[in-house]
């Protein structure tokens, strides 16, 4: 019998997998789970309801069309691109819009500081990555509180010893301890100082979005950040249909460097679009669409992300839902619109949850949405470690909790394999009807290696863990992190970058007041 | 526009859904949840993997066979119809055993008492239930104990107020309370007499479960029973390929009876079969089979289920584990498989943890295991609601909160609308681009229907919630059940059949001494 594999595991670095537990190799944890899903993905809607929402979208772009207010150069560009200018707003005839998507690439490569940490973005890649934006961070042992720089750089040190993050997010929480005009200095060289793997700059101001792509240059070389996609800037739609000055500005200088831009709606059902699945699906698109076209507009061929921020609400409180069923779909929805549109899809999902603690509710709001985002073919999840009180907050339990699912997804779309040595006949003489095959050579083979490792504990027997004081996953998962962070590493970097890094942002920081708002 | 509508709610009965909340009308929940998928089953292997895993469990069948110990009716009678026996071990011929069930029947009514509960199993519905087998009950008030009679009862009441939850289940719960010998009487009694929803009968001697089919007649009558499934019974394989005679002995007088068999194989990877996936499905596969092609031997036509119980072990310690990705492969295979075989699926996932309290590790391997059998088009669900610690305890609180998961993911089967209302175009003629919709009409005219309304409240803003004492999802869940226990009002039963329920479990009861083992 020689039978196809359904799927095998096909990551090019080291697999967290068997016995290489956090235990068994204190302050070493393997540095990458696989990049590639071996699983198909999962199609919800047919050909005639993708197409139906492809054409509201269109008809969305052309009878309502969207605004980029304030920003003269941007509607420009897309007037001479054949949109039709009408004051800030901005119209395109059916189909156009999408075409002048064409020229994004449908996958690349996300380049780290470590080529060994290089991404790719698109096809069967899946790149997850920390949560993005919380003032606040939360712990067992000093509560919730704002978030300081040293809390910034403690998820990135995090997000690089975890094997299921495959990028080190942005914003991964604010430092509001450091001045709103510089912040974004500090973040980025902790991303490029403290880890190796992929990152997002600053998109707060288009000159922060330059500082971000110059240090870049600082560590890629100029030629290569030219000529690669080294950073990603997130352009956040002011949804409904309106992009602002100051991220269609951000937008303008990604693309004219080269660098990843990823267009992200931000869309509530009920309050930034109609409150129908299907509706929240059509307009993220039209919004996307209209975004990726101005990148192309400015630079054919510059790498896009078609992004989203969506979810439900409770339309009695007006308080955000996360990780419900109506939200599950319209991910779903998307990653299907995003693979017909050609370009990457930076899910709406993630782990994310409006629970204000790490308890069963945050972890069922979490795994259901990571379950809709993983299965549906998304390219990019943001938040997939950390999400709590829908996004206000990092929880540094919460964060081991998701890097360990994270890890488990991952396992999952490594598929299962379906071949001789999978199906081993020959344990079925060692182990006749009735017995055990604990001993059989096919399982000692195969032991350490055919189930995932998780990184919290297994519960044990009940009375044990009675014994050992009942502990919660949250109580596990606060010793895992201070754990890792002890035996943190930082990768190595050139001692003349370093320093180059270092007086680039001490002169940005000397030529600017602090602003603290 | 006139277009398709990917899928609609198809529920019979009330959908618990937008406005009708536990708050909003106390001691009054709504009954059921929709039982039919709308969205497409997910499709994990292809053919060659399919066709490799059967071929697989026909090897299984031919090479190794199955022993159907110390009952040499059973023997007999696959005899009779074809297959090879050689002491307690009987073989198939390649392809022989799955000829054997082609009289099963692809999908049928399991009737309630109250035939708008009747449900159908196979096809396109889903059917909940919760944990079953228990000996522990745990709740925040009284902590962990063994169960009794008392907890059996409140867990039927609870399975039957709660929407989701389509089946009231077997041993919901063991009444370690009462005898042995007779708790059956007592349980099959309280499925009739305190729920209206279908429910399983004894399988522990072929005697008692011939006593749960006399009372199920006692009800609905003998002819109804002789022509209709009206209970069903669960006989576990005790794997690797062995039925031994109690199980035989039961699934006999259940198949005579023409009631609901489902043979249920139970493999922990590594341990009861190999720890491959792969080879779990397949001998999942052959050993149901197997007890299929028997329960058509006895009786041609007799409705049955592809059950399973599987999942994956922490091959270091010995410890089980729930709602790993290498269950939810199986899961998702076996669910294929099951299909091609033609009959109904019970999916051997479930909300299933090993975890010892309902905390973020429980609710995440729960949720992770209930996606994978939902997803991939299970018919049937045991373990939905309660299961703790690997099934040795169910959790009134971990019941609320699995029950108002159930809720969610039968929404997320309902699928989105896409159709000319759920698009709303005539809302972006009330609100432009950075206008809010929650004051549209269209908005307003769904804001009651659009989203699934959860059992657990809102978490609310993190100050709130904290200055109302910070409640975990199990302490919210600890005030629902009991407020749902406080309002329980029993279905109306005639007095008559009631009298006569009672005198035949007196008559049954005093017919024998009591046994505690």
């Amino acid at each position: 019998m020689n039978i196809d594999t359904v799927s095998e595991p096909v990551a090019s670095l080291p697999v967290r997998r068997g016995r290489r537990r956090r235990s068994d190799r204190p302050g070493a944890m393997p540095t990458s789970a696989p990049q590639v899903r071996s699983i198909p993905a999962y199609d919800l809607l047919g050909e005639r309801a993708l197409a139906a929402i492809e054409s509201q979208a269109d008809w969305i772009l052309e009878k309502v069309g969207v605004e980029f207010r304030g920003d003269a150069v941007a509607r420009d560009l897309l007037r001479e691109a054949g949109a039709m200018v009408d004051g800030d707003r901005v119209r395109f005839e059916v189909g156009h819009a999408r075409a002048l998507c064409a020229t994004a690439p449908r996958q690349f490569a996300l380049h780290a500081r470590d080529p060994r940490r290089t991404v790719t973005l698109g096809g069967d890649h899946i790149v997850l990555m920390p949560g993005y934006g919380s003032p606040f961070v939360t712990d067992l042992d000093r509560g919730r509180r704002y978030a300081s720089l040293e809390d910034f750089r403690n998820f990135v040190r995090l997000s690089y010893m975890a094997p299921a993050l495959h990028h080190s997010g942005g914003t991964v929480c604010e430092p509001v301890d450091i001045p709103v005009n510089k912040r974004h200095l500090d973040m980025v060289y902790a991303h490029l100082r403290l880890s190796s793997k992929p990152f997002m700059g600053s998109v707060t101001t288009p000159s922060r979005a330059a500082d971000s792509i110059e240090m870049a240059r600082i560590v890629f070389g100029r030629d290569f950040v030219e000529a690669n996609a080294v950073l990603q800037g997130n352009i956040n739609v002011n949804s409904p249909l309106v992009f602002d000055e100051t991220m269609s500005g951000s937008l303008r200088v990604y693309a004219e460097a080269n660098q990843c831009v990823c267009i992200s709606p931000a869309i509530f059902g009920g309050a930034m679009g109609p409150v129908t699945p299907a509706a929240v699906a059509a307009q993220t698109l039209a919004e996307a669409t209209a975004g990726i076209a101005l990148v192309q507009a400015i630079r054919p061929g510059c790498p896009v992300v078609f992004g989203s921020f969506h979810s439900t609400m409770d339309l009695r409180t007006g308080a955000l839902t996360f990780g419900t069923p109506e939200a599950g779909l319209v991910t779903m929805a998307l990653s299907q619109l995003g693979r017909r549109l050609g370009v990457p899809v930076r899910s709406g999902g993630g782990q994310i949850t409006s629970a204000n603690a790490p308890d069963g509710q945050a972890m069922r709001d979490s795994a259901n949405a990571l379950w809709s985002t993983m299965i549906s073919g998304a390219h990019q999840v943001w938040h997939a470690a950390g999400w709590l009180e829908g996004g206000l907050t990092m929880s540094y339990e919460k964060f081991i909790m998701d890097v360990d699912n994270c890890g488990a997804m991952l396992r999952l779309l490594e598929g299962m394999a379906v071949d001789d040595d999978a199906f081993a006949r020959e344990a079925y003489d060692e182990a006749a009807p009735g017995d055990n095959f604990l001993a059989t050579a096919h399982t000692l083979r195969h032991c350490t290696t055919a189930n995932y490792s998780p990184i919290l504990p297994s519960p044990g027997p009940y009375e044990t863990w009675r014994e050992r004081g009942g502990k919660s996953a949250e109580q596990h998962a606060n010793s895992i992190w201070k754990s890792m962070l002890a035996s943190y590493e930082p990768p190595e970097l050139d001692a003349q970058i370093d320093e180059t890094l270092k007086q680039f942002m001490a002169e940005r920081k000397s030529a600017m007041p602090d602003e603290w708002y």
